[in-house]
């Protein structure tokens, strides 16, 4: 295993992750430089200067107006670089141990000759103030990887804004050579259903309790999980983690027969022994030949690609409409609330008043 | 039980199924009147006068300009005698037995004093050519009471069409005084979703078969049910219903319990024997009071209301837009298809065009 600074923590590069000036000797060199410019940064890309893709990821992820343009632009030109990664959905409930899991996994990733790409989703992280993988400190060996980048989570805006650039910080790192991404995501609200939207494989890690071993698992969760992986396998959790692994294949035989005939495999692993990784990783080459051959990854991707359009327009759609009708929109709704109007009514009313006013604001122009 | 005309099906006026103009004896009466003025619409609904009731639903069903503006009205002036029935959602898999199971669970409901309305909700009968209750010969013995009304489908339009139709409906038929409304729905599509948006209980009915029964459920399905009910069981069905409803019940607990800390049962039942029907009745009023209690039925409802607002509006603003881009559109979708262009940069660009198109049609008015 190549760990360049292992045993000499005051001299840690942490090639992947960004950490604060203060501990970070990088950053010595990378401050006083300029912005970099278009060309700059696709070069960097290609050439897989870390620095420059973190630089562009910025970019990607920034509000201001000016960047969206360069970003855009930058966006454009890297596309033929994209695709050549297997982009691989991680979720579980909290405590399931995924950031572990991902370290671990990373690792043997990276052993088998993948560069690994982590990255994190978690729209709820402006919220609750807390962010996966936000803590820099956590998975310190696979960020000692050369070939290992990991970028902590966008912040804030719409899930439709983490989505936009959730989406195009894969396509950066694929142009940059990363040919496994790890999406990262927390197991709660619309995040799994985005992150799904975005990955050619979901993994679900579920985690071997007191008997109880399902009960955490989210609705709907096994829809969308083209593999399961109980985690922490190891010690005196080995016996409930062999039952929860039985409990989860017999839930799973209770669901038809998935129509791409791939059937969702249940795995053990350990963070800690190391055991189960190494199936896991088999599995998932198994699942991208599978698909593979079948077409079914490309469509996918084609499915994805489409159906991300039509949300994007449906976001736009709405946040005009809402930014135009929004007082109306209040009223019109406390009477649907309290049964004075049919919403259907309320809703050609709205319309209505949403075309006034657009006619109304055209003319003024 | 009240089967007025039993043992003489030359005579058979079923009251609340219309027949075909030549064995149907009440069209004598009713053809050749004139349109009924909305007064009396109101009237009729009011004094729960069945045929100006079907006049209702059919305006309300009518895709005519000048029909919905009277229909508009219409379910203006009925909206406060509206909301005292329990709206009831029946799915299950083709073969499950719905029409049998409803038909003899709404004889139940009529003997113990109520009103029964039975709906079906069939988005697929347009193209299938087929359609639930469309066989107007079926469920003879519910069609011959008095207090039971039953209107089939109403087919094609938009999934947003017929969910505001059926809506509708459900409002008519509670202002007809009708206190239990079964909405029958077929196990496609978004028909279910459908359903479930506009419905206090959503019934999922099941099939025993032959050791696989469950691999008919379709997936989320659990999610949705707020109750199982297992058919056909009798005879030598009995012992494979039970083996059913056991394993139903193991998959039920795998999941997480519901806030609303109800839990989902699951009956056997038999058409044939009537069996199960009393339980199922018992488990209904159960669950109506247990709702009604927690305030959760009237908070749902609210819910429901929003929803439809919320989902008309989107399909209106959705359907405008394509409209107006719609060459533009499908020009952009092969680009994405094709990776050409980045879906979000797509999405951006067709709202452009939109929206220039938009203050150029207003420009020339």
């Amino acid at each position: 295993m190549k760990r360049p600074f292992d045993n000499d923590s005051s001299l840690e590069v942490k090639a992947g992750v960004e950490l604060p000036p203060s501990i970070n000797p990088n950053l010595r060199r990378r401050q006083p430089q300029p912005k970099p410019t278009q060309d700059q940064l696709i070069d960097g890309i290609k050439n897989g200067d870390r620095v420059l893709l973190s630089r562009a990821i910025t970019l990607v992820e920034s509000r201001k107006e000016e960047d969206r343009f360069i970003a855009h632009q930058l966006m454009n030109s890297i596309l033929p670089l994209t695709g050549n990664s297997l982009r691989i959905g991680i979720t579980g409930v909290p405590g399931v141990g995924k950031s572990t899991f991902i370290e671990a996994f990373g690792v043997k990733l990276v052993e088998a000759g993948h560069k690994v790409a982590v990255l994190a989703v978690d729209p709820t992280s402006e919220r609750s103030g807390g962010s996966i993988l936000g803590d820099k400190t956590r998975m310190e060996a696979l960020s000692r990887e050369t070939n290992a980048y990991i970028r902590p989570t966008p912040s804030g805006a719409t899930l439709g804004g983490v989505a936009r650039r959730t989406r195009e910080t894969i396509l950066l790192v694929e142009a940059a050579g990363f040919d496994r991404v790890l999406i990262e995501t927390v197991g709660v609200g619309q995040s799994e259903v985005m992150v799904h939207s975005m990955v050619d494989m979901f993994l679900f890690l579920a985690l071997a309790g007191a008997g109880d071993e399902l009960q955490g698992m989210k609705r709907g969760i096994m829809e969308m999980a083209d593999a399961i992986v109980i985690t922490k396998a190891d010690g005196d959790n080995m016996n409930r983690a062999k039952l929860a692994a039985a409990d989860m294949s017999r839930a799973l035989n209770l669901f038809p027969k998935r129509s791409d005939g791939w059937q969702v495999p249940v795995k053990l692993s350990s963070a800690i022994t190391g055991d189960g990784l190494d199936e896991v990783m088999t599995l998932i080459e198994a699942y991208k030949a599978h698909q593979t051959e079948s077409r079914r990854l490309q469509q996918n991707r084609k499915k994805q690609a489409l159906y991300w359009m039509a949300q994007s327009i449906d976001e736009k759609l709405k946040q005009h409409f809402e930014l135009v009708v929004k007082d109306q929109q209040a009223e019109v709704a406390n009477l649907v609330e309290a049964g004075d109007l049919n919403p259907f009514d309320a809703a050609d009313r709205l319309i209505q008043m949403y075309e006034k006013q657009l006619r109304e604001e055209s003319h003024n122009k």
